[in-house]
């Protein structure tokens, strides 16, 4: 199974792709940053990604595609520009009948690293070292897209846009599925009951 | 020249279009809303306002297409797809060759109304006189596309993206836009002797 992740942005857009073994190993496929120039109008930096985007899921054909989650909080400067190219990733997934997953920065550093607040470096790092990297992967804004796919790799359902979707689901997918969601209720069942 | 007047929104996307004639005089072309439903998930929705914008595109083939500007302070709840489907309309332009412009709510009233906080029965009713309509633009919400159409046609220029674009107007816009650019240098010019 291939897994994209992106991470989205129109000055920097990371993509990384990673494949996700039989015993559920990860290993590296690719990892790239498309840009567009800021001397460029709008639209012109949203075909430049588009384009892009398009050429590397024809490429990779993933099996999903994970984007990083973009809140409206966040830097208002950007926030607009960095929604549109998750907006343009979605599209692009969805045309080609490929499920899309959302995860948010907390929980990619979360799962990457076991730290929702960890720096740069830490993610950085453990993403190399998952992917048995033997430097850092560059470029360095790369990482988080990496990082993203990793974080769906470790956590396949709970995010996926649309409930149907399960079905696109491999066997061993919806096994673990099954097992967290009993684990879940169970620990559930245990709060519940004051324990 | 078609002008197509686009006013986003992830439920609903507003599509007007609009022709300018010889003499500048407009008419009415096309309106309709594209909707996706909230039921589905957001790649799905936008996969689907995107099929839509490029059927619009593919069939009226405008010259320009206008987009209404995507605030980041407005509505954070929808904010974020109103600039997914901003950027969809963008790069099914771009894609095209056809230039984007921009223009601003308050400046569609200004234009339309002569009000920049115009409500929108007033927008709706200036609209159907400007082009002649027998009655009311429907569905309503379309009305604000076709207003966004004929600000662009009463102010060609002046929001269009990449000042490269210049090529792409007709030799009457750009006498225009000379004339115009004169009496704002010469107000520049008073103001600058105090006058």
């Amino acid at each position: 199974m291939i897994i994209m992740g992106i991470d989205p942005g129109l000055t920097r857009c990371g993509v990384g792709v990673i494949q996700v073994g039989q015993y559920r190993q990860l290993s590296f496929v690719h990892v790239d940053v498309l840009r567009s120039s800021p001397h460029d109008s709008q639209d012109i930096r949203l075909l430049s990604i588009w384009r892009g985007l398009n050429e590397k899921m024809d490429r990779f054909a993933p099996d999903v595609v994970s984007i990083e989650q973009v809140f409206a909080q966040h830097n208002t400067n950007t926030v607009l520009g960095t929604a549109m190219v998750a907006g343009l990733a979605m599209v692009g997934a969805a045309d080609r009948n490929i499920p899309v997953a959302v995860h948010t920065p907390s929980q990619v550093k979360l799962a990457v690293t076991g730290n929702g607040v960890a720096g740069k470096p830490q993610v950085e790092l453990m993403v190399a070292k998952i992917l048995h990297l033997s430097q850092l992967p560059t470029p360095p804004d790369a990482a988080d897209a990496l990082a993203q796919a990793i974080t769906h790799a470790l956590h396949p359902n709970g995010e996926l846009m649309g409930g149907e979707r399960e079905q696109h689901l491999t066997p061993a997918q919806r096994q673990w599925t099954i097992q967290l969601q009993k684990v879940k209720r169970k620990a559930s069942n245990m709060r519940g009951r004051g324990m």
